[in-house]
């Protein structure tokens, strides 16, 4: 996996590997959480849009409601699920590097969605020396 | 999405639709982070041991090193990214209800990647009335 890095050390010093984020949001209409097609394609449009590179991609309608997406990424993945019942919508953005834009793809959403509330959270993983 | 839940309960509560748990592995042999094939067989395994259904999966090996994994389940989705050059793995499980084992997953890599240090976080995620 390449690690693309802000600057460059000849130190070694602890820093992460990767940034996940989490994002929830609420209030959205069951109806755009139900269109597998027009999710995945946003989904696509948002990562290319936030500089990431795709790799692979694979998108699944649940019975009785709910869609699944996964894209797979050189920088790591970004994850969809939608509980159409509760007008409701987890994405989780992972990725190595400082290149890949989270708040592209999360505002993206959020407007794809017509979410009326966005929670979010951001963790650094993989703190190693480098 | 099934949403199985551990009681009944007449009365709306504010529950959390889902779990994600965050797994980070430390002190794996660079060998046991690039068998793509063999951490597919781990992956999926883990993931049936631990009560999932599986929906489907992607893996894929990338140049220099490191091996990116997916696995869609009817629970939401695990996945995976190693970082052979820095002994690491960053392990998610996404999961609603209550019926996938996260700690279940986590152990059976724990042993495949031969970490020496496992750090793990969970989050609730999808407050919603119900």
């Amino acid at each position: 996996m390449t690690i693309p890095t802000a600057t460059s050390e000849s130190i070694p010093v602890r820093s992460a590997l990767g940034q996940h984020s989490l994002y929830d949001f609420h209030g959205c209409p069951a109806e755009a959480l139900r269109a597998t097609e027009r999710l995945r394609a946003a989904m696509l449009e948002a990562v290319r849009s936030a500089g990431g590179t795709i790799v692979n991609d694979t998108f699944h309608t649940f019975s009785p409601h709910g869609v699944s997406g996964v894209i797979v990424i050189a920088e790591s993945h970004v994850t969809l699920h939608t509980w159409p019942e509760f007008g409701y919508a987890a994405v989780d953005v992972f990725s190595c590097g400082v290149t890949l834009r989270h708040e592209i793809i999360r505002d993206h959403l959020a407007r794809i969605l017509e979410s009326k509330r966005v929670e979010q959270r951001a963790f650094p993983r993989g703190a190693v020396e480098r």
